[in-house]
């Protein structure tokens, strides 16, 4: 019985790579065009002449689509999160937060966002276009602390095809110093990874938690302990990092950035091995050509590509699933932030008292940064939790846990 | 191209199919057994003459075996779980709380349980044997007010083939009255339910969250509103309902008991359509025939049958994903827990306050009674989260929120 079981499931193990070969021949890969494509050609129309259904793709980016939990319409965060004015008090995130657009405005929307000025350092530059590897190695040092807007002038295109393509092979590539590094510091060479690996990769080497060294402003990821939220902010602790000091509570705060890269390693997708292109840029099919959707947007948009390729369930219960995960892990970010607003007032009264116990204050501000750590962790990341449902929710609960920590101490402080 | 894959998918589904069909035949079905066991027959061993192979697997549960959050092994939950001394305090639960051995012991764990006295109603007695539902026929209302330690003398067996199965057609159906009644309040008649419902239901009419109505002591499953931990906690609030008072918080407190059901239900495998037997009643094979293992214990015994027969990944990988959602959510518990324990010591020591504002500790004692509930809806769940993680951590991170808000309420009562 058992073995009748096996050779029927072997049999269809063989056809479904039947399937993947042949669903994989007649692809769009123009040969011819590997040498006519400059080392230095970051203008996306240009590979698009010998790609044009990538580039059609890619054309889609400026289209702005909203999900229930996203999207990439630019529309402010702080409508459907109002406690982040409070909670990113003194910092430019209070100024302005936005929700992304498609890649491809990346170069215009840093330029003109509130949160930039005349001294915002190069640094801000390195995700943004192809461009900026190149003048990381033309410049030195000088990249990082050259101001974004003088930097940004030497750039023409936002994100494109030479962020991830080598325009001789197009073979995938990755081309930030700082995830190289970060990787190697995690015992990972990345020039000896698979092509499943580098459909990662590619997108990792920006969609990650990152910081700017004091002094050089040069990107570093913060991964030499692992790539947990605790194992993060140990590391913040031991290099005593902060970001700003928040002015009512005095706390050195830490923003966190966008940490899908960790989130989704350590989820069932990442830890399964399925990779970030699987579901961000599923397999299209166009006049009997077989390529995969360079319009990098929420896989809710492609159910049927994205998911029901391994998923047999009708797209609504996936749909479902994926809300069923988002409602409760934004009802859980907003109880975490309106604790952590109550967290940074409660220190600001009792500071506001002569009598107050310095110490105990002290122990406070360690809380509320702590508590908004774990709050940020989720709030700043792509996915309202589906990239790792289980860490989102339990990064919540700690947030909870911390801010009202944070209140006691500060009440208990006078 | 596109076709080309849906006739290879297409073929993989009819492969599928055929190796379903050839695992299913060769089963041990006696059909000469159908009219030979009397409807009123309780002894598994009996039945066990018809069906050796189930029988031999259902002796299976006299064995104990622990699993990293569980298991089949009577241990007080006060080692793992100290907090629950304090949090059931006034109550039974206080007085001996153990992890649940086999079902064969039910019945005799029931009658040597501390929990249980001379005024414990027979109501208790519902679950642990198959005589139960004959009983409440025959004594109609005196059943659930006479005595369980009397109406216990009139059972031989614990939970046995009977519960389950028709003696006479060997079909699945349920028993118990409460269950059909509260499937009925959700609009469901459990007797248009197809086979795979009813390898949910048989289980679901046991593994619930339940309550004892003041007066007659009959057993009612609150579902009226829904099965979500916030619909019934409504239904609960609706009916002022408790359980008993806790002596330090003077609260009127809610415990909950098993709602494996409820939480499979909306989980990710209860609304694919993975029954509870699916994997906790794995297909063996044993000389050429297949049947159904009647060992109820953790899956993760059997992840070869139970979970392999979906999941392609290896066991090593399985088991590690189990456990990443269990450790967070028993360190979530645990947090939630401890919280909870100040909480109805904040508002016994605002009590002994004679200035204490008690309109303010009345919300403090609404507040912990809330907390509790959804604290308790994880810890009395036997699976420590995984039957369904995002609902386990949502439940438990509004637990420690509510926890808090009433050590708020109870500090600034005074």
């Amino acid at each position: 019985m058992k073995n009748s079981r096996s050779i029927g499931l072997l049999i269809i193990v063989f056809l479904a790579l039947s399937v993947f070969v042949i669903g994989c021949s007649g692809n769009t890969k123009a040969t011819s065009a590997k040498s006519s494509i400059g080392e230095n050609e970051f203008d996306p129309a240009v590979w698009g002449k010998y790609y044009p259904l990538q580039y059609e793709s890619y054309l889609k980016n400026n289209e702005g689509a909203k999900t229930e939990f996203g999207g990439s319409v630019k529309e402010s965060k702080f409508i459907a999160e109002p406690e982040i004015v409070e909670l990113f008090k003194g910092y430019g995130f209070s100024k302005e937060y936005n929700e992304d657009r498609g890649h491809t405005y990346a170069l215009k929307d840093l330029l003109n966002s509130k949160r930039v000025g005349p001294k915002t350092p190069g640094s801000c530059l390195s995700c943004k276009t192809p461009t900026a590897p190149v003048l990381m190695q033309q410049m030195g040092a000088a990249y990082y602390t050259t101001p974004v807007i003088e930097l940004a002038k030497k750039a023409k295109h936002a994100i494109a095809c030479a962020d991830c393509h080598d325009p001789k092979t197009m073979q995938l590539r990755v081309t930030r110093p700082a995830f190289i590094q970060a990787m190697k510091a995690r015992g990972i060479d990345v020039n000896k990874a698979s092509k499943k690996e580098m459909r990662s990769y590619v997108c990792g080497q920006c969609h990650v938690e990152y910081y700017f060294q004091t002094d050089t402003k040069e990107v570093i990821y913060p991964w030499a302990n692992g790539i947990e939220p605790a194992q993060i902010e140990e590391y913040y602790d031991k290099i005593n990092f902060s970001d700003w000091e928040h002015p009512d509570s005095k706390a050195k705060m830490r923003k966190v950035q966008h940490p899908e890269f960790e989130t989704w390693s350590t989820g069932v997708h990442g830890s399964a091995g399925v990779s970030c292109s699987d579901c961000h840029m599923p397999y299209m099919v166009k006049d009997g050509k077989k390529y995969s959707s360079h319009w990098w947007t929420s896989p809710l948009k492609t159910i049927d590509i994205s998911c029901q390729v391994c998923h047999q369930q009708d797209a609504k219960w996936l749909k479902e699933r994926v809300h069923n995960t988002q409602i409760r892990t934004f009802n859980m970010q907003t109880r975490a932030a309106k604790t952590l607003v109550q967290a940074h007032e409660a220190i600001k009264t009792a500071f506001a008292n002569p009598k107050a116990d310095l110490n105990k204050l002290k122990k406070a501000q360690t809380m509320v940064v702590k508590a908004q750590w774990y709050w940020d962790w989720v709030a700043a990341e792509n996915s309202r939790g589906f990239h790792n449902p289980v860490q989102a929710l339990d990064s919540l609960g700690q947030a909870i846990d911390y801010a009202y920590q944070a209140i006691e101490l500060a009440r208990s402080a006078y």
